[in-house]
């Protein structure tokens, strides 16, 4: 039986999926990403991992491995850097091409390979085009049209964490910018605006109690109608909601897909999104459905291997 | 001799182009647009306008007709409504196929054939992505990706106009939003900024010498080194460039084609566009070229005919 190997490249742990031709998951598991010697160890860990699940099982072929890399990744699947895993300079699919000479081979953005993974099989699965955004420690994105990952000229395609919507910010992103979506829409922007509005005034607020806060204590808050969260939420979902409108008027996607930790908010977050996303439409009865994503930590992993099936 | 046809359908006047099957142009002509009687008469019309051309020539055959059309058109062809023709619910590939049922027959929004003329035969024919910004009464924009018309889901990619970039404004957009990228940044946008320049303070500058103003007066003056005006185009393109760099996040272009009347304001645009357009940007040393566009008022004929070649 020919096998079909998707790969979530992180900094820490690979995560590896095997699925059959029709993109049934078969099997998955993780193993250490070793990022020493300027990352060279990670293509042969790869094919050591896979090579090792095959053995003994003389039926199955691997036909196609499907990778997903935290960093820019052009349409040809070659990196200039990837800061998380040492690479410069760096061709993947030639590296691992290598090792199995038979097998289709392909490379993308983690964060794209994810939107593929949700668009084939997950949240996306009844449209045409999609965009999947990630809220969690920083914000990302990556667009399906038509079947295809959007990767755009310079890798920078669905960037949305990115632009700059909010004119009042006053501290820089770690990007160097000011007022990026990423620095008040992520969890720990989430979290900033928070102990902000608490140290402003004196509402109350279940928020109050906590010793440490997260984006959840803060979406939990909302969910029990905590005025403060509400508010807080409002606030931080109001750049992002504008991005999107102009990811609209740019490439006008069927869809959103809300994904990453901070989705699993789920209404407390997709309220004011969706609020803030219609009052900046250009026409406001067309526009992209908002809704949560569906496959998880494994988007990426499915994605990658969507690549070569 | 096979023969296609460009029609760029304006409110007042229809644009018509026959080609060879390379794409070289043979002929053109206009002829007036009737939208009487619910835009009826308009594809009639044009069917006319190409049999009269053929008439006497036994051995041109017809073998393509592409629109471009002055509103929102889906993949499909379909348009629900187009204010400037009068028509609603209507299938334009569909009744135009009535009259020459042998014929290749498509259908797109004008300024999304204009960008695909421009970037097969003109501004855009080294690139494999791009997008076009007319600049005129009001802001349009068309992309192209890999040779094909991205519409959109709602037909609102490249909606650039309507983006809302400009925080600080207080004046209403036609559309009825609040601080539109096409309020102050398209021809009378410009004009009215320059106004109020000249209302708030008494720097010196040419343009106080005119009776009527106009963007061209403006983009003249800027390059005559008038102060005021290089100042007046400076804040005129900040949002439009900011809306550029969104884009960028978004799709991720490798060339913004600059067209429509003010675009002859050459430099005296480009630099102000390319300088807030790279203060926008997530990652400064990637970006797209931009350039003036190349076609003029035939890029939407070319363009329409370009779909059914």
């Amino acid at each position: 039986m020919a096998l079909y190997f998707g790969v979530d490249i992180g900094g820490t742990q690979l995560k590896i999926g095997a699925f059959t031709k029709d993109g049934a998951l078969v099997d998955k598991w993780t193993a250490d990403t070793d990022i020493s010697n300027a990352g060279s160890h990670i293509i042969p860990d790869i094919a050591n991992e896979i090579r090792q699940y095959l053995t003994g099982n003389g039926e199955l072929q691997p036909a196609g491995i499907g990778m997903g890399i935290p960093g820019p990744v052009d349409r040809y699947g070659y990196v200039r850097t990837c800061v998380n895993l040492n690479w410069n300079d760096f061709y993947p699919v030639k590296e691992l091409g290598k090792e199995f000479p038979d097998c289709r081979i392909a490379a993308g953005n983690d964060a794209n390979v994810a939107a593929l993974g949700e668009y084939v099989q997950g949240a996306g699965k009844e449209y045409e085009s999609a965009m999947l955004i990630t809220i969690g420690t920083g914000i990302g994105g990556g667009i399906v049209l038509d079947g295809k990952i959007l990767a755009g000229a310079h890798g920078l395609a669905g960037e949305i964490g990115h632009i700059t919507t909010d004119s009042s910010a006053h501290e820089c992103c770690s990007c160097g910018n000011l007022g990026c979506v990423d620095h008040i829409a992520s969890a720990s922007g989430i979290v900033r605006v928070m102990k902000e509005m608490l140290a402003e005034n004196t509402t109350d607020s279940i928020i109050r109690s906590l010793e440490s806060i997260t984006a959840k204590d803060i979406c939990d808050a909302a969910r029990g109608e905590d005025e403060l969260a509400i508010k807080c939420l409002d606030i931080c979902m109001e750049p992002l909601a504008k991005g999107m409108a102009f990811f609209t008027h740019a490439f006008d996607p069927e869809v959103f897909m809300i994904g990453g930790g901070v989705s699993k908010g789920g209404d407390t977050i997709l309220e004011p999104l969706r609020k803030h996303y219609q009052e900046n439409l250009f026409l406001t009865d067309r526009g992209a459905d908002i809704i949560v994503a569906e496959l998880g930590n494994d988007a990426g992993m499915i994605g990658a291997a969507m690549q070569v099936l």
